[in-house]
């Protein structure tokens, strides 16, 4: 019957034409319209259980840190007008998702964060502000699921706009990137940072033409994947430079270290302190090491010329986290050609880069300007951490550990002790069940009239609560019920005899000596505990 | 050059063929081609600032209940593979958002929470589940912004699935929804109740063909918005039933009470009790009221024959909330005819339902029978929490009260008490901002190195934090820090010197003074406190 049903409305939703048609014709349907994969689409995936616990949790920790830099939330629209998109990802534009022209304005899902953002600020006049945003971005790309590689992922961002003096914020958004990461038991990461207006002085000093630049520099930013030679020759044979050119960049693109030797290094070079872009990149550094060192987290960061970051947007300092997943296996390269499939590359890619962001100093004012509004610059710098590659990173630690469980029941409210023709107290149960709704506690109960004692415990053990409540045939007629602790370790106690009267300070009590002060199980898992 | 800049990168977007172009070309470009409106696109809206604290406020209210019931929580993508949402939602299809087929395959934004769940359910096998789902949905209707309908809005669903006995988790969700909005502080609030097969066996009683069904109860269900001759006239003129037929309907769909009521009238009409589907209704009814008895909701609970609910997919029984706010104004019919636009109806429609559910036991197995899976039947219920409508409730209930704040920030960092040239003590403000932050306090200071007193104070006060920690030039070299209150009545008051190596356990217990146990902010407003 429901299958009939739902052919029937299959073939309405198809053609409307065929509202009217009785189900014998409906049955008559060629098969093959009926059957369609159950499936989520490419790229996407359904989070639950274990999974969304801990999600749930370094959304909640990132979260607390963002507000504790002052910031409002801020939650735009899952798709924009696709003028707003229009111009702001470079090469990658073409992985937009664009809705179907139904009528109506031109729309796309967002791509990033970042841009409605920049559109929110621009549409207010907001001189300025601090805000994060947790939210799905889309891109049309080659998913590569196991490593966190999706088509419909979370970014999680902070970002601050405003007039302000130079490199505070920026060095701000580093100390939200060293404390998320520690909150979250990351330890083991490293930001590599670069200047934009370093690299492309250096671009400059090198001989590359100004309109060269944003494709030279998209060559560099494949170092942490390809080796020199490799680049060097995308550089000469594909885009055209000398190779003078490209050796005096490899010259430059290999230098890192930490923030203080690199500058100092740089500091020396007579071309780079002659070139404006350089010395004026190596101006802001120096105050923002001031920074940084004040807040104790220079030791995180590697100054990392190759870092040269995607976005067209960027225009002052640039950072990407990594750590040690973050890289390729080294048997990456045997692994690719052995993969028959294309479709998920996960066996030989890395997670890559688990947080990045950057100084955008222009996209407010791109959007300002275009639409006839006049708001000056109003310059921002954010970072985005990519919550997917960090939540496979912090699930491994989970796999070892059964503590996390899918939901948060505390309380199983049980009745027996009657023969076959009892009741079995249902409508009883639901009061207790309910007092103890009312007082906040998570409790559940087998939704069955009869209910025999086995299927209750097995209930109760399987969503793993630590507490029974029991409606005994007899006692519950004298006004008592029996409170017992569950578990293996508890199979012989019979718990404990109360007044009805009693139950919500009784159970108070025992959740309190069970989990006591202690951390949930989330923020164990985070600490490593 | 930020302006040119864009220009360049939109003209690129629109045409690769462009890219080599100079800019000096591209400013010949015409200038309409870059006007685009800055906006969000229609029904749809940015949520910030105090919005998002109240919405955020009433998802984890709202959550919290759910896990009190046992829930997981679930998260599926924004859009699904568009066979998944066909035949589904009757006539409202024509609202479902499509993605631009941009090769692969072809998917649409979803249009409920449910039909995802059902999807999850059946692609998994799960035999039972309870799940919450806090995310956003996509109508292409008309939008009504200030009466909270919109294009892209949040649902919020509790579904309990699973072969149960009859009418338990449908007592329970019902629950849900009383625990729901008294913990909203919504209490004015109605749950119009009905059953399908009571409705259904109705209809069969009057008359009515199997084959119109679903169209005569789609013109009962505009009972709440028309009048009963509206109503039968689109039965008889438009939808070919007879005079006699309309005539019995109305009799029936006119009913209204209290549970026991209304049921107890039906249960002494000879047709209703001779007919095989309201008979099973009736019966079932009866065992619902049972348990909402002794969950004491029942007093909640108006059994209302005109209910018919209009998707596909329900069952059992179906019920709707609404409050004083959900009808329209009683000049609403007036206002119509002078409003020239079309675009907001919100000044004549009330703001509807605030949530709504139902039984729906045959969507999973559509699911699995149209895959070729054999999963057997499992049947679902449902409700869904209207939060827009919910929040803007609320809203008004906030406006009067300024004390929500759309930050959380404690604690404002500041420096004072040195001339010109003093070096306003920026990299020592960081390091003080840092220990709060790393003791978990939400900290800000102005980013500025040098910045005046005045100047400090006003941030401090913008963002209405109430304490401000002070590096007086000479003090601070001293090692002692200043704790002030900040606000009018503290004006006078020039605070207490501390040591600095004290300064976490003095902020912490001057903020447990201000704050004390007190509920917070949002909380309060939810209790109308």
């Amino acid at each position: 019957m429901a299958f009939r049903t739902f052919k029937f409305n299959l073939l309405k939703h198809n053609s409307r034409r065929l509202t009217s048609m009785t189900s014998v014709q409906a049955e008559k349907a060629p098969k093959s319209k009926l059957q369609f994969a159950l499936k989520t689409p490419k790229g996407t995936k359904d989070w639950a259980d274990k999974d969304t616990v801990i999600r749930d949790g370094i959304f909640s920790s990132l979260s607390s840190i963002f507000k504790r830099h002052g910031a409002i939330a801020l939650d735009t629209p899952v798709f924009e007008l696709r003028d707003i998109l229009a111009g702001k990802y470079g090469e990658d534009s073409k992985l937009i998702y664009n809705l179907e022209d139904q009528g109506g304005e031109l729309c796309s899902l967002r791509y990033d964060l970042t841009v409605p953002f920049a559109r929110f600020v621009a549409m207010n006049n907001i001189q300025n502000i601090k805000r994060y945003h947790i939210a799905k971005v889309y891109r049309r790309d080659q998913p590569a699921m196991t490593k966190g590689r999706m088509r419909e992922f979370y970014q999680c961002d902070f970002d601050i706009a405003g007039n302000y003096e130079s490199m505070i914020p920026d060095a701000e958004c580093l100390s939200i990137l060293v404390e998320g990461f520690t909150s979250l038991g990351i330890k083991d990461f490293k930001i590599k940072l670069n200047h934009r207006k370093i690299l492309d002085g250096i671009f400059q000093i090198a001989g590359v033409k100004d309109e060269d630049v944003r494709k030279i520099s998209s060559a560099v930013d494949k170092l942490d994947k390809s080796p020199w030679d490799a680049v060097k020759k995308e550089m000469v044979v594909d885009k055209g430079q000398t190779e003078a050119t490209a050796d005096r960049i490899g010259e430059y693109v290999k230098l890192n270290g930490s923030l203080q030797e690199v500058h100092a290094i740089l500091s020396q070079d007579a071309n780079v302190m002659a070139n404006e872009k350089t010395k004026e990149g190596l101006d802001e550094l120096a105050t923002f090491i001031k920074y940084v060192e004040a807040l104790q987290i220079d030791s995180y960061i590697s100054f990392d010329l190759s870092l040269a970051r995607g976005l067209d947007y960027y225009t002052g300092i640039i950072f990407e986290v990594v750590t040690a997943a973050s890289a390729p296996p080294k048997n990456a390269e045997e692994l690719k050609k052995k993969s028959k499939s294309t479709e998920d590359a996960s066996e030989y890619v890395g997670v890559g880069s688990i947080a990045a962001g950057g100084r955008y100093d222009n996209l407010v004012n791109m959007f300002a300007e275009a639409t006839g509004k006049k708001s000056g610059q109003i310059p921002c710098v954010g970072i985005s951490f990519g919550i997917e590659r960090i939540f496979s990173l912090i699930k491994q630690r989970a796999e070892k550990d059964a503590s996390i469980r899918p939901t948060a029941t505390k309380i199983f409210v049980m009745a027996f002790g009657g023969g076959k023709d009892w009741s079995g107290y249902l409508p009883e149960r639901l009061q207790v069940a309910k007092q103890l709704w009312n007082a906040g506690i998570e409790t559940e109960y087998v939704y069955k009239s009869k209910a025999n004692p086995r299927k209750q415990f097995d209930a109760a053990d399987k969503c793993g609560c630590p507490l029974a409540v029991i409606l005994g045939k007899e006692e519950y007629l004298d006004n008592k019920l029996r409170v017992k602790r569950l578990g293996p370790e508890f199979a012989d106690d019979d718990g404990e005899l109360i007044d009805a009267k009693d139950l919500i300070t009784v159970v108070k009590q025992k959740l309190s000596e069970i989990y006591g002060d202690n951390a949930d199980e989330v923020t164990k898992l985070f600490q490593g505990l």
